[in-house]
C-alpha cells in the first residue's frame, strides 16, 4: 500500500479556508499544476497532446501498477456528516473523474456505491480504514493500492503499520498555511526508494522500514 | 541570503522533548547522520577519511559559499533568557564547532563575542533579525550568508523577504513530532534550483521568486 500525494515545499496538501468553488484552498491548485500538464494526465480526459518526459512518466507508471484508491471523505466532497446535507455529495471530478480504479472513500455515513462514467466505482466504507483497505486489496489483485489522500487518511494508515511507501510530489511553492500532511503522531524510518527531478516538481519516494 | 537545514519528510527539523543531553530531541540526531560521515564534514573536525561524492560536494559547495551563518538562540543553546541564567551558554559544539566563519546568534539579551578555537566568533545580536542580516553581510562579503536554523529563524527571515533561497536536506526519516521547519504564516512561489539525491539523503535547493 502506497500514499501518493501532492504537497507544498512547507507540507501542506491544500491551501487554507477550502470552500466549494475552491476546493484546494488559496493557492493549492499550484500543487497539482505540474500534472494538469502531463499527456498521461490529458489523455484519459479526452485530451490531446501534453507534455512528456520524467513527471509523465512517474505518472504512468503510478497508474500502471495501481489497481484501487482510498481516500478520505473530505477528499472525496470536502463535506462531513449525512450525505443528504452534503452539497458535494457527488464529489468534486463531475463526470471526469480522474481514477482509473474503484475509489473507496472512508466515511462514517452508509452509502451504495457510486459508479462513475468508466464503469468503475466510487465505494464508501464505514469501518474504518483496515476494512477499507481490505476491500481495496480485493479489487486491486496484484496490484498496489493508494491512499490518495488526504493528510488525516495517510496519517491513519501510517500510524496503524499499514503502509509500505510514500510517494511525495514537491510542488515549489510555500502555502504557508493549510491542511498538513504529516499532522504528526506517527514516526518511523524509511529508505529512499526513487527520487525523480525536473524543472517543475520533485517526485520522492520512501519504503517505510518495519 | 540562503536557509539550510536538514529536516525530516514530515517536515521536522528536531525531534520532541529535546534535552541538554539531547539537543536535538527524540530520534532527532537521524536528521544529520548523512553528513556525519562526509569527508567535508570529518576533515575540519580533524579526523581522516569519510565519503566522498554527491553528498560531500553539497556540503563543500556549500562551505565555499558561505561567508557567514546566523542562527536563533535556541539553536546555538536550546535556552531563552538571561544568558547567566542558561545552563548551555556556550553553546553545543565544545572545542569543535562546525562553522567555519562568524556565527551570528540571534538573542533578546547582550552578550561579548565569543571566539572559537579557530579564531572565527559568535557574535550575539539584540536588535533583530534584520540588524543580524546587516552584520552578517558585512563580514560575509562577496560570500552567502547562510541562515542555519531553527525553523523560528528561518521563518522570520522568510516572512520579512529576505531569504533568496531555501536548501533542506531531506533525511529519509518520519519523527511524528518535534520543532517544524515551517510553522506557517509566510508563502511564496519558488523556482527549483537543484536536486541531489543519493542513497542516504535528498537535497532540494529552491529560489524564492519575488
Amino acid at each position: 500500500m502506497i500514499a501518493d500525494i501532492s504537497v507544498s515545499v512547507d507540507g501542506f496538501v491544500a491551501g487554507p479556508d477550502p470552500t466549494l468553488e475552491d476546493p484546494l484552498g488559496r493557492g493549492g491548485e499550484q500543487l497539482h499544476e505540474w500534472v494538469l500538464k502531463l499527456s498521461a494526465w490529458r489523455g484519459p480526459h479526452g485530451r490531446e497532446g501534453g507534455e512528456t518526459g520524467p513527471d509523465d512518466e512517474v505518472v504512468r507508471d503510478g497508474r500502471e501498477r495501481t489497481g484501487a484508491v482510498i481516500m478520505g471523505r473530505r477528499m472525496y466532497s470536502g463535506g462531513s456528516g449525512p450525505w443528504e446535507q452534503d452539497p458535494n455529495a457527488e464529489g468534486w471530478w463531475g463526470e471526469e473523474p480522474p481514477f482509473h480504479t474503484d475509489v473507496f472513500v472512508l466515511t462514517h455515513h452508509a452509502r451504495e456505491p457510486k459508479p462513475m462514467p468508466a464503469g468503475n466505482r466510487f465505494v464508501f466504507v464505514t469501518d474504518g480504514p483496515e476494512a477499507g483497505l481490505e476491500q481495496a486489496r480485493a479489487v486491486a489483485g496484484e496490484k498496489d493500492v493508494l491512499v490518495a489522500g488526504g493528510g488525516e487518511a495517510v496519517q491513519q494508515y501510517l500510524a496503524a503499520g499499514l503502509l509500505d511507501e510514500i510517494q511525495v510530489h514537491v510542488a515549489p511553492v510555500l502555502l504557508g498555511d493549510g491542511v498538513r500532511l504529516f499532522t504528526g503522531g506517527a514516526g518511523g524510518a524509511l529508505e529512499i526508494d526513487r527520487v525523480v527531478a525536473s524543472p517543475g516538481v520533485t517526485h520522492l519516494r520512501y519504503r517505510l522500514v518495519s
